[in-house]
């Protein structure tokens, strides 16, 4: 006969995990975890892994809950871990990734008695988290487990809900924590799963006819998407539109045969000619200041956001209506209506299109720059590739230099917080939850931040970095505010003397290194066909860097 | 005529920091955070460095600050960096160590508007922190900055007050962020600064007459220490006690002469023998488990704690009374009392010297081991060698072996949490607010977990590192639980490939490494004597290390 652990509960709560169709969990050290890791490890249907230092764990977990749109579990001990969880959690809560957050805590008498690893844990990710639920430690009691186990369903689930995001549950466990030599975890295949069906809010011809209506008074129309994962039935469904679809690289509609790709390029020189009547918006953060700037100032008459829940941003300062239905129901019906003439949209393409035409002779005839390196990136990205954008000026860059006809590219960028302190590990985890290739565009004071995304066993051959080393924070040179003090180098740019080869040699990652137009050329296809983890470090003159930005903003 | 800069009473919280005494300040990169980093730099009585990492960067501070016993201020920009911040705010808060942590912030109608950079740092460290402040936006009104002045007068001052610790200061600033070329900042020499008068509560004669009475009915008198800095006044009036002093190698008094050292050597061993009548604590944490458990077992009659303000721990579960006063006045008042016999000291001390005199003859005859290698570097500590102890099995080899008769040596440890999160940086930190050699004792875990403490310009030859490399966290093997799970290699000790060598090169940090008795002998000279910053790796055999470590504790 199976013999029960004491610790049952704590095997009950992995179980629940795995039939609420949690498949991966990554696992940091610690003692007041091992019942979790235990479960974790031993259950036939979680995949998992561990990761020492808990910051680089979150976002990696992160990762590949966003490669599989799915929560991942996170497993720390009690004490610090907790907070060092905290940026990646920060930022799935802003970027909507599912995650569930199981902290090991000491049970509440021992709190604050100067106990090893003992902090104040309960709601220790209070304003950034859906929900925060903190367990019984006592279990013997049939009420405590029922309120174990419907908390876990709960937190799932609650994960699981638009808008999605991260869940916490905190997990007091007395010893002993590990089982006798005799002991075996019992995965009951019994438990109770509270399963939540959801069903997204859809437009309906009846509910389309006020829009109907009003549509009638606008004729330039402007669609803008934020920041979204892409959803190829709705980018067949927007092509039919002849309206502008403003589309930055983070918005993996960029694709669109009317998206327009290079408004913060054109829009700081453009007057009112550009002004919509109506804007129309779905996803997340937009990264164009420049679009921001122009539709602050030439505001539409009326702006409406489509989103079927959750906080909207007033990113425009003009919003009018917040359309709580999917964007695709939304456009659906738009998309039976007859259309106005492609005017305004020839207008917003004549802008776009001179900048693309120009571009890769206007680098070309530029000394070698870090924006002709992401320009030369980006078109050698190989079929599938998923494009990993680092925060600040990687993002810029490419947003300034955008992606055209690439449907097969799926773009990401931690653009919830726009934080420095995670690019390198998302990119691993999302390496890790799928074989395409995937590559990183970072900075160097991005990727020595988060250096610790490679102390880890995880090496794959589709983890490529191309990585622009100018030594510091090349951004504060961009602006002119930060240029003109006499700090700039000390205090702003924060120079930095590392390069990439010694952590490549400490990690085994293949090097390679490029300082000029020639030395690119030559080493980005070895950089793209490498079959193991590669990083190509790319050093160019900072002060030509940024006088070809400045130039190419003027395009 | 000075011009007015318009950001001026941000440059008023700079001069006010530098009025009541802030010396150093810790800033990281960024644009919201501008006007504070010009201001800081900019004061001539502020010295500032600039920390990229700002997980690394905090703890740093604390390091200074723990050294300078002086609040530092810390500053960075707005979204995750103070997230990054919270590990080291936190071993501050129960350490207690003075800290002014100031985030720039978006002002509060960005919040949640999908803006770079932008979270709710509201009570960011609400748990963990004496008190957060949120400073107004709009300055124009002189009630406002009436408000911000005070605010930060209140911030420091309470940072100040026992028990110290970190404060918070949220800021929000609006654009523009840099003054333009012929503006200057202005330091206002005349800003009123609300000073606080503190007076540590003392024991007199009279309030000590009931205590002196209760005294009577005791006669086996230990005293505990628990973790403090030491105060070498206190020191001398503790060595006229014939009373045991429980000294782990975190109080800062194992030189007395009356100290016992080694409680968690021989105390599992020992019956009711040893039990007091009456325990007196002081200081913060304890590390010994042995202890811990004896004396929960083997309960005194009476359990005082001397304190003079803030939360107690009831660590042995017998706290009868907390004394509120400063503990040199309370041992003051009671040295002046006629001692009862020595016996119980004797008693003590008996099983006390027997580890001491048998620990080296012991290592010797052993394989090489970790333990050893800790035995041999805290006999070779130079002159007022400040040490750091990194947790967790570095902390704990050094409290096992202990320190003797070296009232010139000062132990820090990040016992208030006991994260292995910043031992690093920490002893970074020191390094730079002393001259005196830091020496940091730490495991590979730890140690590669905050290796952005060295990502920084701030070499200098006192920053000496021995790091015990045994590739995973071996404290799994030295317990029986994960011992014996099948899973204690792969997931409870993580294997990790690393060693220093291309970290020093990167760095530009001496590299000596040792895996046998001789090679550390050899060694240890040229570590302790390097003038340069200087990491001595040290490989074992870590199942000999384990099994050295067991034999030692049945000395």
């Amino acid at each position: 006969m199976q013999k029960y652990y004491p610790l049952q509960p704590i095997a009950d709560i992995v179980q629940l995990c795995a039939l609420k169709g949690i498949k991966e969990a990554v696992l940091s050290p610690g003692s007041r975890c091992a019942p979790l890791t235990l479960g974790f490890v031993r259950h036939p249907d979680i995949h998992t892994r561990t990761i020492s230092d808990e910051r680089s764990a979150a976002f990696i977990a992160m990762g590949i809950a966003q490669q599989q749109d799915n929560p991942v579990a996170i497993v720390c001990t009690s004490g610090t871990a907790a907070l060092n969880y905290a940026p990646a959690v920060t930022e799935a809560y802003y970027q909507h990734i599912p995650m569930l957050v199981l902290t090991a805590d000491r049970p509440d008498e021992w709190i604050d008695q100067l106990d090893g690893q003992t902090i104040r844990q309960r709601d220790i990710f209070s304003n950034h988290i859906k929900k925060s639920y903190h367990l019984p430690v006592d279990y013997s009691h049939p009420e405590a487990q029922w309120y174990i186990q419907r908390s876990i369903s709960e937190a799932i689930n609650l994960s699981k809900e638009y808008p999605q995001g991260p869940v916490h549950v905190n997990i007091p466990i007395r010893e002993p924590f590990y089982p006798e030599i005799d002991e075996q975890y019992f995965f009951n295949p019994d438990l109770r799963n509270i399963e939540e069906h959801t069903f997204a809010p859809v437009m309906t011809k009846e509910h389309f006819a006020p829009y109907k209506t009003q549509l009638k008074s606008f004729s330039k129309v402007l669609i803008v998407a934020g920041q979204t994962k892409g959803d190829q039935e709705l980018g067949t469904i927007l092509e039919q539109f002849p309206y502008p679809v403003c589309a930055d690289v983070i918005s993996n509609y960029s694709y669109l045969k009317n998206a327009i790709h290079h408004q913060d390029v054109f829009l700081g020189k453009v007057d009112e000619a550009l002004q919509p009547d109506l804007l129309v918006t779905f996803g997340n953060s937009v990264i164009s200041k420049n679009l921001k700037l122009y539709l602050r100032k030439y505001k539409p008459k009326a702006h409406w956001h489509i989103q079927e829940a959750g906080h909207v941003a007033d990113t425009f300062q003009s919003l009018s209506s917040i359309i709580r239905c999917t964007p695709k129901s939304f456009f659906e019906q738009w998309a039976t209506l007859n259309h106005s003439t492609e005017e305004y949209l020839k207008d917003w393409k004549k802008w776009d299109e001179q900048v693309t035409t120009n571009m890769a002779s206007f680098l070309k005839g530029q000394p070698f720059s870090e924006l002709e390196t992401v320009h030369d990136l980006l078109q050698a990205l190989p079929e599938n590739t998923q494009l990993h954008l680092a925060n600040s000026m990687s993002v810029r860059y490419a947003n300034f230099i955008n992606l055209q006809n690439r449907k097969d590219i799926t773009v990401f960028a931690n653009r919830g917080t726009s934080g420095i302190d995670g690019s390198n590990s998302t990119m691993i985890g999302h390496s890790l939850a799928t074989d395409y290739p995937n590559v990183l565009l970072t900075g160097d004071l991005a990727f020595f931040y988060d250096r610790n995304a490679f102390w880890n066993s995880y090496r794959k051959g589709n983890q490529k970095v191309l990585l622009l080393n100018n030594h510091g924070g090349v951004i504060f040179r961009m602006i002119p505010g930060p240029a003109r003090q006499p700090e700039l180098e000390d205090y702003f740019e924060t120079p930095q003397q590392s390069t990439a080869q010694q952590l490549c040699e400490e990690f085994g990652i293949a090097y390679l290194h490029a300082n000029s137009r020639d030395g690119l050329e030559e080493l980005l296809p070895a950089f793209i066909a490498s079959d193991q983890a590669c990083i190509l470090e790319v050093e160019t003159d900072k002060a030509i860097s940024k006088e070809v930005f400045q130039a190419f903003k003027k395009l």
